[in-house]
């Protein structure tokens, strides 16, 4: 019997969780290192099951009729089918239910965007499974069916989601500005902030903002589009400075309209906040000392911040968080910044220590460094999520 | 001997230490009541003073030549200089240094908006000392010299500060919409934040926000006017719904484009979101219930809240505040709300609980319950704040 099986990662993208940011203005993400936190799924097509069934870390979650995941199911069916209907050669496996099942590599109470990743991996697993083109940018008109988001986690390096101007949507659509090789060092250390604020649904968070910001359209019209040049362009010239500038003001207007929003959201809490001064205050010295930016932080729809940095600065940022977040665990450093040694907590010659109160242990819940990274991957059967029986492997995984 | 002296009374202002908002945009506030904050100014002309002096709140403070202080009494003398020359009987007390002392009944700990009210209390002493004239228009012109936030606090009940067109800011100044009287239902509930959030100085937030914001210039042009002409409605209606959807609405605004501005100005904590999350939820009650808003928020260049609502509903709110925030000292109750009973941490019926974690002691360092007021009052010698030697009575006070 044949098995028709195949298993993708993606990435995680370091700016926004797009779930929550309609295609209301062009956006762009730095894809992160799949080495380091990445969503794996496999998808397998059999005679045999009797329906489309999906397991998310384990557990099983109905796949709701006329939902995003049915739209891109059904979509991809019907593109295997095509080929079958041209190749009669070709196994009839688009008439087969499918097994899917998708694991994410990071804890989600970390409250990083997994939606987008766990659809390109959806995506890239049933191409290769269908054996359909794999160009990113046929995978992105596919995935933007069933998650416009999904289509940006297709790519490696960075990435701009065009906000287009038709209503049908055919004209958004993700391209890479770079792929990571031409910046590789892009690195990145994102803090995981704790977070007790409740009863806030953020789902509906972007569709109240388009409703009842009165600031939102002028940032639409009059300021991204300029900022989406800049930082395209900051990127192709490898120019740091730049792109930090502009992340941030970007981050920081992402924050304003959704406070301009009725009643307001607030993503960022005092934590957030703290890390924010952090940075002011380290590229304040950076740039006083003759020099220019050496940090950015961003932050999506939650009190998690990303901080971008030329790899040679993490340690120093590191130090930093460290030394106001004190950490229950030791930092994993998969660079090696460390050589070993503890981190100390230091801080650069000239640091103001009182633009920040220092916080207690577990504020920032971890720190997780990382880099550029690359799109979705192909992995071989030893990577199977699923077993011989076609139901995950470790169903409490 | 005769003593020149006066002295008088000026409320602060329930939105917005005006220090920090240039007059970038219109902007309306509601007159405090005097009975509970107030700032009390005595001046004394003497021809055996050697220089004007100022003590606040018992302390020296320095005059600084040419700063707005020095303006303001600059512009009070020559006032009464012109008098003089017109009436030769009176006394030339224009050409004595002044001694003016000056003492608000809040600690400045508490983070409210002092400076308006201390300018308007020194104009009103020495207008009265001065024997200028009163007309709260005229002093308006005046105190719009030393200090153009201070004109606000020279009306009772509610008033506009227009932003005007002309560079030289004369068509710059406060108009009252309404008097104490004509509405004298509102009140307010002020809860004190603690803030320890260190090293951002707010003085030049407003400035960088107009240098760096990319929304400002949207919200002064197209936003800001067609709130204030529904506000100004709303009061001349005594219609509460709206007045509260307006003063929500644009306090968070007014933190949208401070969060806009670079490096980002945050006001507001985790505590004041919490805040505003409480009076969400009171007001969705209300609403759903069939009937209309029953309270706002506004927040100014600080994390304390000030809620304004009907007499009617600040028992709820007072319940409601403490049981999210438990208070150190009992509520003081000005208006008999509770009939000397203690506050209870009750919740209104429905009430989703869940919308904030409850917060430990000290978290609102304390809540005070007033209302609409009047303008400043010239107070009888009883209440002077200088000795017979032209010194405070209490310099320690």
């Amino acid at each position: 019997m044949t098995i028709y099986q195949a298993t993708a990662s993606a990435p995680i993208l370091g700016k926004r969780d797009t779930k929550l940011i309609l295609p209301t203005n062009s956006s762009l993400s730095v894809t992160l290192d799949q080495d380091h936190l990445r969503s794996t799924t496999t998808s397998r097509a059999d005679p045999s099951f009797e329906k489309d069934r999906l397991w998310l870390n384990g557990q099983e979650d109905e796949i709701k009729e006329g939902g995003r995941l049915a739209t891109c199911i059904k979509e991809m069916k019907s593109l295997r089918r095509q080929i079958e209907e041209k190749d009669p050669s070709l196994p009839k496996i688009s008439s087969y239910a499918v097994h899917i099942s998708s694991h994410n590599n990071f804890p989600t109470a970390a409250g990083l965007a997994s939606s987008a990743s766990g659809f390109a991996a959806l995506v890239a697993s049933l191409a290769a499974l269908y054996q359909l083109p794999t160009d990113p940018s046929q995978l992105s008109l596919i995935a933007r069916q069933g998650s416009g988001s999904a289509c940006r986690s297709l790519f490696g390096g960075f990435v701009a989601w065009q906000m287009g101007e038709r209503a049908d949507g055919s004209d958004s659509y993700a391209v890479q500005i770079a792929p990571r090789e031409h910046w590789p060092d892009i690195h990145a250390l994102i803090c995981v902030v704790s977070d007790d604020k409740k009863g806030t649904s953020s789902t509906s968070g972007m569709q109240r903002t388009v409703e009842t910001s009165t600031l939102l359209q002028h940032r639409i019209k009059h300021v991204v589009p300029e900022r989406m040049r800049m930082i395209s362009e900051a990127i192709r010239a490898r120019d740091f400075d730049t792109f930090a500038r502009v992340t941030m003001q970007d981050s920081n207007q992402f924050h304003a309209v959704a406070l301009d929003t009725e009643p307001p959201i607030f993503y960022m809490n005092d934590v957030s906040r703290a890390i924010i001064a952090l940075i002011v205050e380290y590229n304040r010295i950076a740039v006083e000392t003759g020099g220019k930016l050496k940090a950015a932080y961003t932050y999506d729809a939650g009190p998690n911040a990303v901080i971008y940095a030329p790899k040679e600065n993490i340690k120093e940022i590191v130090e930093l968080i460290v030394k106001y977040f004190p950490q229950a665990e030791p930092f994993k450093d998969p660079f090696g910044l460390f050589d070993d040694e503890d981190v100390q907590g230091n801080v650069v010659e000239g640091f103001n220590q009182s633009v920040s109160k220092p916080f207690g242990v577990g504020a920032v819940k971890g720190l997780i460094h990382t880099r550029v990274g690359d799109g979705p991957r192909v992995l071989g059967a030893e990577e199977a999520l699923l077993g011989e029986n076609g139901l995950p492997k470790s169903p409490s995984a």
